[in-house]
């Protein structure tokens, strides 16, 4: 069994202080409800936790029926941070899961092909990240006004979502990192930070996040373009 | 005085063998007359020098008469690599020139307004260029399958073009480059090389470069939607 985290309570300072990004309508529907379909429609996925903002879990409760989702849910409040707001979602895990796929609800257009590459990844080798080899040239600077030394960028990946585990790796990782008091940008790191291997799966097309309003009209005309997308209505 | 270099003599390899990325057409004009034309209105630049592949040059002079281009410029034949290309057209740069500003042609969204801030602290430090935070989580990998490390992304920035500098200090960098075979992937490597400093301004617009097919709509989009962009005709 497979289940699903979408992380859904995130403060989104980069949009402006009093603005939820993930209600934002992008391509006719707000940014979460585009997420939310593609593992709700998703052949891979058994259950979906969605990890919301303590007080917003009527909001979501309407926004799956008005979407007619299908997949069963549970809502569960998210924590100061996007770690502890995972660590919530991983204690409502079916016992029955053996995998788990962790999601950004800003990244709409992550494919059902990506998540099942991810899948199996984790299956393989207990965790996987969707990723894409950085195109741009990467200097790193010490105090952000002078070049310090260019990277090699043949090394380089950014990660995106699903980050996908073995549950009881997973929740090994984090428990150590948690114990450690350490802040991690993504989940994989809590793999590296014990020493756990993290497999590479290349997204194949391009599955972008909402970080600042300059990103959004990018995603519009992704959702509208892709074949796969939610503004027709909710699979049959 | 202040020159513009436009390198348009790459091979575009990530765009399919045949296709020569910088004529395709993205808001109703070949890419490079959209860079061009950038430079062409910019109150920063009193000259131009194009480095094109041999052979294309009457394309070029083709295109700057159906845009009516009004600044001077040059036609230059680019080298087997980058800088190769680079330093062809740093040969035809004015005695009276004191800046030189380098641009990929493949990258049609740069405003004035970032070519003036880099002229700018190019004329303070030396060098500059144009550069945007890391917004993604970086990971190294060694092989490309498995995770190496997670990168500290607040040291991290992604480098475009313009790339700005005092026109003898990017001849000596280059010239030490080339003397020891250094293959760059941009010209301020060879000020790292050379330990002159390197100023990063940070781009405020989107400002990507075209390499591969996906990009396009991406562009168009930016293009159509930016109130200096040139589908309207050439500038009065």
């Amino acid at each position: 069994m497979t289940s699903a985290i979408i992380v859904a309570a995130g403060k989104g300072t980069r949009m402006g202080p009093s603005v939820d990004k993930i209600f934002l309508e992008v391509a006719g529907q707000p940014l979460v409800v585009h997420t939310w379909r593609r593992f709700d429609s998703s052949r891979w996925i058994d259950e979906i936790i969605l990890v919301v903002r303590d007080g917003l879990q009527s909001s979501f409760q309407d926004l799956a029926s008005t979407s007619r989702f299908t997949k069963p849910f549970q809502l569960v409040a998210g924590g100061p941070e996007r770690q502890d707001s995972v660590w919530n979602g991983l204690l409502a895990v079916s016992p029955q899961s053996e995998i788990v796929v962790i999601q950004d609800a800003a990244r709409p257009c992550t494919t059902d092909r990506l998540i099942g590459a991810t899948v199996e990844a984790a299956r393989e080798t207990g965790a996987a990240v969707a990723a894409q080899r950085v195109t741009d040239t990467i200097k790193e600077s010490s105090d952000g006004t002078v070049i310090r030394q260019t990277l090699d960028r043949t090394r380089l990946w950014a990660v995106q979502t699903p980050q996908t585990f073995r549950v009881a790796l997973i929740r090994r990782a984090l428990a150590a990192a948690r114990e450690k008091g350490l802040s991690l940008t993504d989940d994989t790191a809590a793999c590296e930070f014990i020493g756990a291997p993290v497999r590479l799966v290349q997204s194949q097309t391009p599955n972008p996040k909402a970080t600042s309003p300059a990103d959004l009209p990018y995603l519009d005309l992704l959702l509208r373009s892709d074949p796969c997308n939610s503004i027709v209505g909710p699979p049959a």
